[in-house]
């Protein structure tokens, strides 16, 4: 993908792929979180099951690993996109969003907007005719946030832990 | 994968990779669907979007289109399953099941319950250390099954149509 330069708050912003070098930043958005698992504190001291995953998607097409990065660089917000091909709904290929963080001190300012918004944007671009993600159900601030953009919140997402 | 054999209900059933030759069927089964969506008729005219969407699964060893097939042949279960990797928890991959269905005429009985065994166990076997899956929130039935299987209904899932 390109890179997209945005506006924001009076600052400029580039969402853009996610590289290697960024793996630690991204561990570091995923552990500042309220609903952290126990494996993320908040200082990993092994980043090397991280980077097996970061290659793992990076060498995938289907997969893509998005940042958001400050006008000095900084990486402020990530989310990891899926393309899913399937048989429902006559063959509808999906998008699936995963790993949606925006960095604490700039929540609420319409930096997951402008992520979210453009997600949108690629899947349509790739012909998807469905976006997908699930959230913690006791999150509902993001559960509003989905909502004004759109989502619908038709499904209850199960897991199992193995 | 190999073929999976396993006796139920008195009789004998195959769970394997789906072939071409499957997709019909398939989309028999996804048509048999109260919750279908309104592209879904019972009798679908035209194959291609759906074979187009079954050779973009095969190609992809991330995914996996499983049928179960009864001991003459017929197709009376599907599930599709994703390998995901992720940067979250610590670098856990996960196994995303989409499309799980069975025949109504088998419903109830085991046969479900048998698919989502066994995909837990692929999972596992795959190093996967979740296992997810989305269900429409009208599905009481497809949820207290999914609780039973030790899935926890922790999430909402949102969808928005491109």
């Amino acid at each position: 993908m390109n890179d997209i330069s945005f506006g924001l708050l009076g600052g400029s912003f580039t969402l853009r792929t996610a590289r290697e070098a960024d793996v630690s930043a991204i561990v570091d958005l995923l552990a500042d979180d309220d609903l952290r698992s126990p494996e993320e504190s908040s200082a990993p001291e092994d980043l090397a099951p991280y980077l097996a995953a970061f290659h793992a998607i990076d060498r995938d097409s289907a997969h893509l690993l998005v940042v958001v990065a400050d006008s000095v660089g900084r990486v402020v917000g990530t989310q990891q996109l899926t393309v899913l091909p399937g048989l429902a709904r006559s063959g509808a290929t999906r998008l699936q969003v995963e790993a949606v963080r925006v960095s604490a001190d700039l929540r609420g300012n319409g930096l997951g907007g402008e992520m979210i918004t453009w997600a949108v944007e690629y899947g349509r671009g790739l012909g998807c005719r469905l976006i997908q993600l699930t959230s913690d159900a006791t999150r509902n601030d993001a559960h509003r946030f989905y909502e004004r953009l759109g989502f619908t919140p038709s499904h209850v997402g199960f897991k199992l832990f193995l």
